[in-house]
């Protein structure tokens, strides 16, 4: 956290003291804000002070400014409701990954939602834990408010300021949009590549030693928590049923087409099918922002063999800086049974032969 | 082709110029082996043969040693059969990314299956045609023999040899277990990536401003050519057909414990079949192999903020890189409307933290 301007004003009091919980109150703590933590559980709470993101709320501890409640969905909402009732001068906001089901929990209890913003702040680790929390979690991520109707534009204000102090984007969305969008760009993509990566059980060996780069990718996020997936899918299992019925609509559909190609190889109706929905999906992916939030630009790739031993990576990418070509983009590959991996990467379209040429020149080994 | 050793010997007929053709006879070309090319488009001969690839067979062309069919697979079929016929003395493979349908096609017309071998180097890259040509773009591949139940074993070392010389590591499957193996690893998540990215089509800006590393990972590959594709897919819809079968069965089931959670959203054996849903995603993720063909490693992760600047990055590595740290994988990841990249750099178990406190030293900003 490096901005000069510094708008968050203490105390706060941080409800939960996991990673998102412990990483806001270290961020406010190295600035000298008195951060007050909370957690139900004593080992967590007094990890997260050992870590330096704050000190024990204690009763006497005078009202704070701001409360901000970093627990799991299936536990935010009443935890909100509380904090409202028992701080009530102070802005209460919730970090948690879905923010309807809080919302409605809170005008259902006829909380005070004027001092109440949900929040979503887009970060997190593969680490979990106080011991996991940095200051810098937050830096360049989206941070999603969801202000109730109710919502003093003060209270939206503060908790805007707050993820702009912590270094994220900071964007204003409906608690249903916020659900809808995260359900189609997070949530369904995690069940899918989940239920894609449980086929992959009990396959051959030689099967998996064909798996390429392109399967890692897919199926990276199947690594996830079950425990917290589950809360966060149930907690936001309206708009997921509804992205999940549309995709498995279109899956059903080009299922049935292949299982046709499968008696009659050219029914033409079923290659149409087919084609299509591959089409649709290079539509879809074009949709994607690329760096920056704009719209993925093409790139020219470089493939780069790199032996496998220390500094050769770095050989390269200080090869690269002085032919002062940026790297828009990067990935590394390693081939299996090979003691070299390939690193591919890409730069402004026009520049690729260049640097082909120029890493072919320093005797690199261009593989694509 | 740095290989010292060379067994392939010419002449070489290869029959398709395209990206696979054509590398295949740069490479042999450049060991100074005689490359005959044909194909059906002229465009296409010449400019393989303009980037070195080889010369045009003509019909007065002494016998080939070894004829290579690098067409497309719904033609590769039928022009195996042909070369079979055309050359009694020559060995002939293909190297189209389905096996079974060529075999059994080759079986139907009684061609002489002693000298063919299926084979499939699984190698490619975005860009296609002739002028995408490189003579390393086997390096470090897989490259998968299908030999038929009648062919010679001289065949089969004769396939190998030039899958060796190329640079990549041979493996023997049968060609059912081939397809199996690919509907599983490759053209199964093929259509689920494309599927999930057509979910994506018509979403709102602010949706997708919010899409982070994980969705693009995810649907990158439903970049593909939606023509190729569809080839593929036919060629092996049987095999496919049944992989998404069980992909589908098994998503309907979490489908409808997400939609039994949406009306109750503690119902618990939803929550159970959800919870087991992701563990299985889990279990099937870490069967895929890691680098080297061994088990995925866990890593330590570093993320570290890059300024969007030339050179920086090659900083970066250099600086690694003389704290003889080695990069075991590596991805850049670029923040919406932010000029900055995370490069997460995955080091081996335990070197994390050194590496963390290192880069911090040198004024590195460590955000995860």
């Amino acid at each position: 956290v490096t901005a000069e301007a510094f708008a968050t004003t203490g105390p706060v009091k941080i409800i939960g003291a996991g990673l998102l919980g412990a990483s806001i109150g270290l961020a406010l703590t190295t600035r000298g804000i008195d951060v007050r933590l909370s957690d139900a559980s004593p080992t967590v709470l007094a990890l997260a002070c050992s870590v330096g993101a704050g000190r024990v709320a204690e009763i006497t501890d005078d009202e704070p400014h701001l409360v901000v409640v970093a627990a799991p969905p299936d536990v935010a909402g009443p935890l909100v409701i509380e904090a409202l009732k028992q701080h009530p001068n102070a802005i209460v906001t919730d970090v948690a990954s879905v923010k309807d089901i809080i919302a409605q929990e809170i005008a259902q209890a006829g909380a005070d939602a004027r001092r109440y913003v949900g929040s979503h702040p887009m970060a997190g680790r593969e680490k979990s834990g106080p011991t996991a929390a940095m200051a810098d979690l937050f830096a360049g991520r989206p941070w999603v408010l969801c202000p109730m109707e109710q919502t003093d534009s003060a209270a939206l204000v503060r908790v805007r300021e707050l993820a702009v102090d912590l270094g994220a984007t900071p964007l204003v969305l409906s608690s249903v949009e916020h659900d809808a969008a995260v359900a189609l760009i997070s949530h369904v993509p995690q069940v899918v590549a989940s239920v894609m990566a449980a086929q992959l059980t009990g396959a051959s060996e030689a099967s998996m030693g064909l798996a390429g780069q392109g399967l890692r990718d897919l199926t990276r996020i199947a690594a996830g928590d079950a425990g917290l997936w589950t809360q966060i899918l149930a907690g936001n299992a309206a708009a997921v049923a509804r992205v999940l019925r549309g995709f498995t609509a279109d899956l059903e559909a080009v299922t049935k087409a292949v299982e046709q190609l499968a008696h009659t190889w050219d029914d033409p109706k079923a290659l149409q099918q087919v084609a299509r929905a591959i089409a649709e999906g290079n539509t879809g992916y074009a949709a994607i922002p690329g760096k920056h939030g704009t719209r993925q630009r093409e790139y020219d790739t470089v493939v780069v063999l790199v032996p496998d031993k220390p500094g050769e990576l770095g050989r390269l990418f200080a090869e690269v800086g002085q032919l002062e070509i940026n790297i828009e983009d990067l990935e590394l590959e390693h081939s299996p049974r090979q003691p070299v991996g390939l690193a591919r990467i890409s730069v402004l379209r026009g520049v690729g032969e260049e640097l082909s040429a120029a890493l072919q020149t320093q005797g690199w080994t261009i593989a694509g």
